[in-house]
């Protein structure tokens, strides 16, 4: 730290992102990537001659991206943003529609760590709402219409999800506050809000390329609102950076939605494994919640969740585990492939035979 | 704008990238990009196993980047900052160093316009200096030990630059703050203030990959400093986009390093178009200052810079006019290829002839 650095943010503890170990080779399920490559039409338009054009920026406004997400989502190319990643997103929302007097926030006390992150470096006021016993979000803790609302659907690292009738109550009863629906892992099960979002003018859903579309290494995230919200994110980005996204990732975009029966079909390839790797630890004792995400979240009695991760570790798996209390028995899995989970299945019962 | 907009942000306006029109195909010289594609090293490193890796999160630390560009400077790679674009290195740098109560900003009324949108945005107490009156920067206006001192050198649109004694002069007299130095088009020309870093503690090098190494279209700039104000920017960026340069672009950095002679032999063609573009034009009556960046700062007194702009867009030639007063009968030109330049010659030759 140096002695320039703004004093509001001395005490700032910035996000910690998955360990991303070059000591030796991993089968890597500890930060939630697809296991599959991008689609061919991904690789094909990545080509060449896009690349000499490289010299020349990207296209500021992103319409031809906006326009292929909302046809396939069904809305207006004026109800979508675009930014480097969906953490970018958070981060302009927090900074759009938060503030201490009129907005302060509500997020669960178990949820994406960032959001806590971006609370304390905007000196917003957050409550971290616990969850019930069983991990699952009460409801009834956001009918309050007192603060910005942020809730990831499904949570992580639960993998638990929200029906669809549960969000819109939410929403509706938040009319003079901003929802924020972080669906990063919405496809692989559970159900979208972007519908809700024509009808309730509070509504910000949030997604990414990077889960369900194998795309976490080109930094693509967007969001669908009413188009009031949308202006006041282009707002910050144009007062930010208005060029960040990259002509690469602008054109593996597009190409991406072109093919989203291929993206699709793995999403359904992943909830299979899910659910096979589920079964299968649970037959060995395991307790886990009921994920809707490409992760599960899992617990054995027969050792911490810490001690878990470093055997794992040691024999060449990385899965994440996180030190706050309440979850510190679980371990978090990304669900890769069948091969990678078998892998991972017959070194958990290795571990586990002797204890 | 949403009736859920943080207020401090009401009176914001954001910043106006140059214009990308598509009704037509325009020779571009209105945003300064290179002429030139990127290297063919780096043609070959974006390949489709690169892309094939897209799946996976770039490294947030970016340290194989960070150690390239590193031993080119010869400075450590603890002294390097990356991130996307340098408007984003401006932006964290605002948010970090500035403040209204102990550090407020001053920077020259006629520069990159960006920097007052982030002081707005930021709630930044800011002095806009002016310039004498042959758009040079004086000095003496920087030694107050009073603020944030932000200069691009060369500035835009001026393309004048300061010699690196009077940077030192102006570093040293600011030892209580920081004083930022925006290289973006430090290659064409003028002398890099990135050796003094390892003298002063208060001095932030700023530069970008979107000019002299033809990447605008990758968003790729990198800062370089003492090591304790690039972990302020490190903490800014781990609590807003850990992973905010994507794989593809870090891949490409690294390529363009190793391939640095190419880049800097097209710094040598387009000083040569530039100083050939600049001597036909004054032959033909025109006013310009001794640019040392890859654009020309240019007036005739035939017609005002918002004709002379109007007229070449309807022709075909896109170049940049600013509305303020102090520089309205101004154009800037970026600097092209010889052929493009010739095509802007004969046009205003063309345009000029009957007036």
């Amino acid at each position: 730290m140096s002695r320039f650095l703004n004093e509001k943010y001395l005490s700032l503890e910035a996000y910690t992102p998955g360990e991303q170990p070059t000591d030796m080779k991993y089968i890597k399920l500890n930060t939630n990537e697809s296991p599959y490559p991008p689609s061919e039409g991904v690789i094909e338009a990545l080509n060449s001659e896009e690349i000499k054009k490289l010299n020349l920026y990207p296209d500021p406004t992103g319409n031809q991206l906006k326009s292929s997400i909302a046809e396939l989502y069904g809305v207006n190319k004026e109800n979508v943003f675009l930014s480097n990643g969906s953490d970018d997103i958070l981060n302009f929302s927090f900074m759009a529609f938060c503030n201490d007097s009129t907005s302060p926030v509500k997020f669960p006390e178990i949820s994406y760590g960032f959001y806590k992150v971006y609370a304390d470096l905007y000196k917003v006021k957050y409550s971290q709402i616990s969850l019930k016993d069983d991990f699952s979000i009460n409801i009834d803790d956001y009918m309050g219409n007192d603060a910005t609302v942020v809730i990831a659907n499904p949570n992580a690292p639960t993998g638990l999800a929200l029906g669809i009738e549960d969000i819109e109550k939410i929403v509706s009863n938040n009319k003079d506050h901003i929802v924020l629906i972080d669906e990063a892992y919405v496809d692989f099960g559970a159900e979208s809000a972007v519908e809700l979002t024509k009808k309730y003018k509070n509504l910000l859903v949030v997604c990414t390329y990077s889960k369900s579309r194998s795309m976490a290494g080109a930094r693509l995230g967007f969001a669908i609102a009413d188009s009031e919200i949308i202006s006041d994110l282009e707002k910050i980005k144009y007062s930010t950076n208005p060029y960040n996204i990259n002509r690469l990732t602008m054109t593996a975009g597009i190409a991406a939605i072109k093919d989203n029966n291929y993206y699709m079909d793995n999403c359904r390839r992943i909830i299979e494994t899910r659910e096979y790797t589920a079964a299968k630890l649970r037959m060995a004792g395991f307790e886990l919640t009921d994920s809707k995400s490409n992760f599960l979240f899992a617990r054995t009695p027969k050792m911490s969740g810490q001690e878990l991760y470093s055997i794992l570790k040691q024999k060449g798996i990385l899965v994440r585990h996180f030190s706050s209390p309440k979850i510190s028995d679980y371990v978090r899995i990304t669900v890769g492939t069948r091969e990678q989970m078998d892998k991972l299945l017959d070194t958990i019962e290795d571990i586990l035979k002797d204890k």
